[in-house]
This record gives C-alpha cells, structure tokens and sequence, in this order.
C-alpha cells in the first residue's frame, strides 16, 4: 500500500488559510457543483442524545480531481462544560481513482472553518454590491470572526457592526476584529439596528427561532444566512426571503431541508417552486445574479460536502508540498 | 486534545483475529440493536462511475459503550488490474461522551472481513443444527476462507465442500483449507451438488443472480447468505427464501433494501410482511430459533455499523493494553 500522510490541525493551519487561495479553490468547487458532475450523496447524520451529541458526515466527489474527502464532524454540546470544544472531527482523503487512503487530516474542524468562511466571501463576491463597506455580522463565535475577514477579501469593507445575545461578546468580538483587521467596529443592540447600517449582513448563529425581520431591510443590501444546517434552526424570519429580489443557495436540496428556506416554505412566505439558482450556476453559468444595485440578495448557505473535498485536496497539495506532517504504512 | 491512536493493519490483525472473543464481541451487537437502544443511520453510500468506484460509510453508536466506529469501505473494482485490491478502507473511532476522535485504525478492510466472519458464526451458533458437521462454501474469496474457518469455531466441522464459477480456484482454497484448518475438504461440481452434501451452507459471492434453487435443500439445513449487500445482488432463488421454515436477518430495514429478502420480495416468493426475525432478537430477546432438527433456517446478513463499532471498541482496547501503534497529538 501507499504511504498515508497523517496532518495535524497545526499542519493544516500552516498550508491553508482564509485567503485568495482558499476562496477561490470553493468558488471551484460550487461551479463544479452546478455542472451537474459532482457526486454528493445525502448527509449521513447520527444523533447520540444521551450526550447531547451528533455527527455528520459529509462526502462528494469532483469530477477532475483525483482525490475525494469523507469529513466527519461531531458536535457534542455539553462538551464546554468540562473545557472541550463542541466541535471538532477530522477529514479522510481519498483517491478517486483506487479509493485508497491519501490522508488522513487531523484538522479539529479547522478546515471547516475555512470552506465555510469562503463560502460567504464566494457568496459577497457575486451577490453584494461592489461598493458594500459596512458589514453587519449576526452572531460572536468563530464563524462570526471569521465571515468578517472573508469579506474583507472581496469587498472594500471600512466598517464591521457586531450583534451577540450576551452584549459583552459582541463588545470583545468588536475589539478583537479592530485590532485584527484594521477596521472600524462597533456593535448593535438588535439585530434590527445592525440590519439598518449594513451593507452586508452576514448571521452566524445556530439560532431556531428568526433574529431578523424583513421591516429591517433596505434596498441593495446582501445578506448571506450561513448558520442553519439542520431542520430546526432558522435566523431569517419568512418574510425576509419572502421581500428579498434574488434568493439563491448553495445546494437546493439541502436547503429545503435544513436552511432558511424550509422554515419559508413551512410558513407559506415562499413556495416550494420559487426560483432558488445555485450560487454555482450564478458563477458558471451565467445565471443571473444581482442585476441592479437596489435588489435585496440573499445567499442561505448550509455547507456542502463538495466544499469539503476542496479544500481538503487544496490542504493536502500544500502540506505535501511543504514536506509537512508525518507518513505512516498502513500495512 | 487528548492523544490520537493510529493502528496499522498489522498492529490490528495482533489485536483481533477470528476467534471466540470476535464471536462474541458481534453476537454483542446484535443483541444490543435488538434491543432497541442502539442508533444505526443508514447507510452513506457514493458511486464514482468513471473509476468504477463506489464508497460505503456506515456507523452505530451502541448505548453502555464509550466510543463509536465510523467506516469508510472503498470498492474499486479495477484496482486488481493495476495488483491493488478491490477492497480497502480504514475506520475512525470517537469518543461517544465527547466526540474527540480516539484513535485512526488503518485496517485496509481487515476489521471488516473479520465481524463478517463472525456474524456467519453466530449465524450458525443461534440457527444451525448442533451436530452440523459438513460445512458448503459458494465462493473462493478471502470471506469463503474466512466463514469456513468461523464455522470451525462454532460447530463441529469434520468435511468442507467448495464451489467456485473458477475450478481451479475452488481447489486451491480446498487445499488451502486442509492445511490450514485440518478437515477433510473437497469441491463441488455445482452450487446443487455442495448443497446435496452440506449440513450448512454459506454463500459468499457478488453474485447479481442466483446460485441456489429450493429443489437442492434438504431438511435440516442451515444456510447463511452473506454475499448481497447492494440492491443488485442476489444469490438465492426467492423459492429458497419461501421454502425456509425460518427466515432471519441482520437487520430487516437493511435486507429488504439489500439482502436476499429484496429479491424474493420483488419476486413474490414472499411478502414484505414475512415474519422477519432479526439475529439479535433470537440472542437477546427469546424469539424462537431453530424449532425442530428437520427445519430449514436462513441467515441473511447484509453488514451493520454496529458490527463495526463493536469490532472496533474491541480492536482498539486489545490494541491499547499491547502498547501498540503510535500516538499523535492532533493539535
């Protein structure tokens, strides 16, 4: 058997970062996406509730590369209590021609940060106006963070304006993203007065009921919703998805299930037939993305396995390439 | 995070071997997902056409034990013209209070030969008579050796009989046999004349057709058929199915989809409502077996993720207490 390269989140951390690179490798992979060639079974999903736990499993295969990914990703939610992150879980590479064991990548959920982050700068760069300058991101955790930076690669972002549950989070996120990213921060005290000085709205949470209202919107703005992924969580109210010009998704079939347009669809604010490109038919396609700069876009992202097979095919061609992590015979 | 265990192939054929503690660490899982409480979603299955490829992934989490399997099974059919086995894949264990993962176990596919070895012995020990004594391959692959040798374990096998579609293929695992486990051994000339001879009969083939008409069984008989995992397999004509005084399966959900019973189903040799015990439920549960020693029994077994985390469980803390494998620290 081959060699087997074992990467840890350190390695990982080392040969991808959210940057050009990274944004355009999962640009690739949703305009693959909407080809019509990548293979992207159902997600397998286990619930273990005795701990108050779950994991996903996620896998698609690209056409053209020559290896695919099988990312596992637990949440287990009592984990903070004892000092454990609730997230965490590692990818498996694979060949696509032999189906042998490339990799193994250790990553802790560290490339999901990455393609998931990616995905929202994807989703500004053909959605949000160019001259967007005040983001406002729903939410305080890594996603939060991490949404910000992404736009800041692809729009002329001056201003963020955070909005948490717990004030002092926002306040610390706020400060944190400042520092990091040389911006202007500030935070709200809803997230209706986030929406009202926003460019770019970008919600984060794994919220079930809707943060925001379509009362709250203005002509122009984008908003990508990025944090529900599983049919009981929602951040938009209907009526948002019901007001907006152009609603388009990462993967329609997911999203009827687990994004904001199954609580829409649900409530009779939008049905089941509405338009709903794929954001990779916008990017490969052709199809018609925001078409005048008053139109209300929005993006509901629920993160796809094709993403993960990307990026973790962009990891592993770094690392090796650096020479980094360890081999091992699986013999 | 805690320390990874990475397990090599040979590090894991140390840790378990075809054995009664094998035997007994399945006919476990059985009897706990006849029970109720275990969480087995359904299979994650992803075809790669253009390589002739195709990945399974199953997992279970069993209540009582504190870690879970997630396995990837690769089948690239190919692979043997470039000298690469068909066959592959590794496992990955979790915590099932945490979700951290615990240890990568490299096995090339050899976990899985073994708990589908031994799902045939158990198989055996719950349906076959007492006094079995000649032992029917169908098939000449690694699971023919190993489901002969699982017989061994379980009933007092003196003679062993094997069909192949490839004579000479049927000799040399004859012979391999002889030596290897010190019985009488032989080859058929047809799948009926081994079926004539046999006390039990095991199938083992990809077969999409069937090997195995009514008119060869004779009263007594027990027949395990492990070959068909995939809803174009099939290796028992459905009159075998409607001529068994007992019908048994792995798991009911997955066999009506998989197994044996989807083909008899379709054909109409019996109907879905067919009283369908499962495997475990006669372990655990009481329900009745093999009622009388003139009784035909069949055993459909399609593969379940709780044989996979339980093999697992057990591979790891054999592995663990001999100090074997390396570590790594995923950070």
């Amino acid at each position: 058997m081959p060699d087997i390269a074992i990467l840890t989140e350190s390695d990982l951390r080392r040969a991808v970062g959210l940057d050009h690179e990274a944004v355009a490798c999962i640009e690739g992979a949703f305009a693959a996406l909407a080809a019509g060639k990548v293979v992207m079974p159902p997600i397998l999903s286990m619930p273990i509730a005795e701990h108050n736990g779950e994991v996903d499993v996620k896998t698609a295969y690209m056409p053209g590369l020559d290896t695919f990914a099988i990312k596992m990703s637990p949440g287990f939610f009592d984990n903070p209590k004892i000092g454990l992150p609730s997230l965490n879980g590692l990818m498996v590479q694979f060949s696509s021609i032999t189906g042998l064991v490339k990799a193994v990548l250790l990553d802790n959920g560290y490339l999901t940060d990455i393609r998931t982050a990616a995905a929202g700068a994807v989703a500004a760069k053909w959605l949000a106006r160019t001259d967007a300058r005040v983001a406002g991101i729903v939410g305080t955790g890594t996603q939060a963070r991490l949404q910000l930076q992404a736009l800041t690669l692809v729009r002329p972002i001056s201003r963020a304006i955070i909005w948490g549950r717990d004030p002092a989070k926002a306040e610390r996120l706020a400060e944190e993203c400042r520092t990091a990213l040389g911006i202007e921060t500030g935070t709200a005290r809803t997230p209706g007065d986030l929406a009202a000085a926003s460019d770019i709205i970008v919600t984060t949470t794994p919220s079930t009921e809707p943060l925001l209202d379509a009362s709250a919107l203005r002509p122009g703005q984008h908003i990508t919703a990025m944090g529900s992924d599983a049919d009981y969580k929602c951040e938009l109210s209907p009526t948002v998805i019901a007001r907006a010009d152009l609603y388009v998704c990462d993967r329609l079939s997911q999203c009827l299930q687990q994004g904001e347009l199954r609580a829409a669809v649900a409530a009779g604010a939008v049905t089941a037939d509405i338009a709903c490109p794929e954001i990779g038919s916008i990017i490969a396609d052709g199809a018609p993305g925001r078409t005048d700069d008053s139109a209300i876009t929005i993006c509901d992202l629920t993160g796809t396995g094709v993403q993960d097979t990307a990026i973790a095919d962009l990891a592993s061609r770094n690392a090796g390439r650096a020479g980094a992590g360890i081999t091992i015979n699986s013999n």
